[in-house]
């Protein structure tokens, strides 16, 4: 693999590794903090173990976090450094926020080498300035070997929402007749790992920022009712979560998700609904019937939502909350909230 | 041990165990989430990824991330939950900051019994709510047996400061003449780990919030100059790190640093310095001289406080920063940053 970086990884023999006192709050910690995080990082507050920042005025505010434990850890397409940038920008962006700060921690494991940790670190200071979130503070563990597996990154993300506090979109926004839009082909970042860990030929992840995307919508008057990246489970959880959630029917027709050819391929060989296979960088949204063609619309224009569709609507009202699909004789099945394993360790 | 809990772990065998499906986001997932968490938790936005908050107008905040791998999990005086919400807390008092909103992220190893996960769930919600902090997201990764070590916690939070944007503590803040404080006794969380660690009859963490009592100083017109909780490094770190980004010279008076005589056996007996020993309840303060009395006795009403002490003061500007200290003979001698391991994994 080769990547194209602002600033080389140098300074760092190949048998340089992290050891238990990059962890213990001396001399070695502040060194790597100075020599490699401080570096990359231009926002860090590196001289306080917290960060400030200010607000102009009132506001809403979103606040998020997540770990990152993918294996391998890197992946055609990203890497879990920049997957840790995009999986918390995004969730900040499915309560229609764009995202300000962020925060990062690292649990590495003895003997990670150092040369590995200064790239993922640059990976991750260009996926953050990519998707316009400064690394604000962070913390660095250390734990003995055989009790990590090289590097765990957790982000959290603070942002300021776009829209109207009454707008803001969540599962409760959700009503009947609002149609149900995916905003790009599914599966690719779940079938990414997979080729990658069964040795076949790899296969793209979708791993992106979704700011800019949610962004667009906002500027041209669409209020999304509900968004959600549809990571670990699939369409078929984010479905069945907000079905759950509004005590709602949900109705999809299978035929209109758009899936890619090469990856369904893979999905069958593999025995994967690709329903249940995690994105990284596509999200299901529910809108008004008559937003719903813009929606796509400004969706397509996106590198990554050029498939973008409508693939179902809000049905009824159920005493439980319920997601089936059409069949090609007309008749529906049910798509369950997937259970067992499904796809381990994919973020 | 015993503990006194609002609620008592039950509803699981000592059989149940996390499971890679724990953290594959179907229905397992789901479950985890809606009958343990969204119970532990009242203010938890459970519904979404990312939780929102208000802000009513304008104002400096703060944010803070940590990461927690202690070992053992359990200790004399608080657990690695406890810990997981006085890290944070701490760290945004630090920067005169009251805590608001926590985010929590666990990495569960494949097979910690559910029993122990419910046990640490509840003692998380119970130390955030006696800090005055809501936990309002989260997010759960499992990795495989071998590839963590039962659980680790991280946690995200966010303050709001009390003072002015222009009193905010920091090490920048700090000049010639400022006067040296302790909030309390050192040394006793990594004595109280090193205690457990060892089988020597378990001495208590001083594992605590401390944002109460920053919160008094504030509230009697005091602001510190600069803070810093005394965590990985001690005391000595604190100095130095404070030392090197003013570039002045520090001067302490060993004599008057307060340390507990059982604490102070251990560490003589395990060969630790106590100013290279972690605390999870005291920090350093920088003063104007003309405060530093009023100061130790805001301070001393606190538990926890009952010994803070003048320690030092800041003597004059130096090229990189150093730190020293008084001999009984009239000499000075260096107080180093710690080099090497020190306590590995005590927080």
């Amino acid at each position: 693999m080769t990547y194209s970086l602002e600033c080389p990884v140098t300074g760092y023999k190949e048998t340089d590794v992290v050891t238990m006192a990059h962890g213990s709050g001396g001399e070695s910690m502040q060194k790597l903090i100075s020599e490699m995080f401080a570096k990359a990082f231009p926002d860090l507050q590196a001289e306080d173990d917290a960060a400030t920042f200010d607000v102009s005025g009132p506001g809403q505010f979103a606040t998020s976090i997540d770990s990152f434990v993918v294996d391998p850890i890197f992946f055609k397409g990203g890497n879990i450094a920049s997957l840790s940038v995009h999986g918390t920008v995004n969730d900040l962006a499915m309560k229609g926020a764009m995202p300000l700060y962020l925060n990062v921690a690292f649990i590495l494991e003895e003997g990670l080498p150092l040369r590995r940790l200064k790239l993922l670190v640059l990976l991750l200071a260009r996926a953050a300035k990519k998707a316009g979130i400064k690394i604000v503070t962070g913390d660095t563990k250390v734990v003995p070997k055989g009790k990590g597996d090289g590097i765990y990154i957790i982000t959290s993300g603070i942002g300021v929402v776009f829209c109207e506090k009454s707008l803001t979109p969540g599962p409760k926004k959700v009503s009947v007749g609002d149609k149900i839009i995916v905003s790009g082909d599914i599966g690719r970042h779940g079938m990414s790992i997979m080729s990658a860990r069964e040795g076949f030929d790899p296969l793209r992840s979708d791993s992106a920022p979704l700011n800019e995307m949610v962004k667009s919508l906002y500027d041209r008057d669409i209020n999304p009712k509900c968004m959600r990246d549809a990571t670990r489970g699939g369409v078929a959880a984010v479905l069945n979560e907000i079905a759950r959630v509004k005590k709602v029917h949900i109705r999809i027709d299978e035929e209109k998700v758009p899936v890619d050819e090469e990856i369904k391929g893979l999905a069958e060989i593999l025995g994967y609904d690709l329903l249940h296979v995690a994105n990284e960088g596509r999200f299901v949204l529910f809108v008004k019937p008559e937003d719903a063609e813009k929606t796509v619309k400004i969706l397509q224009t996106f590198k990554g939502g050029e498939q973008a569709a409508i693939i179902g609507e809000v049905v009824k009202e159920h005493k439980t909350g319920s997601v089936t699909a059409e069949t090609l004789l007309g008749t529906e099945k049910p798509i369950l909230m997937p259970a067992g394993e499904i796809l381990p360790r994919i973020c």
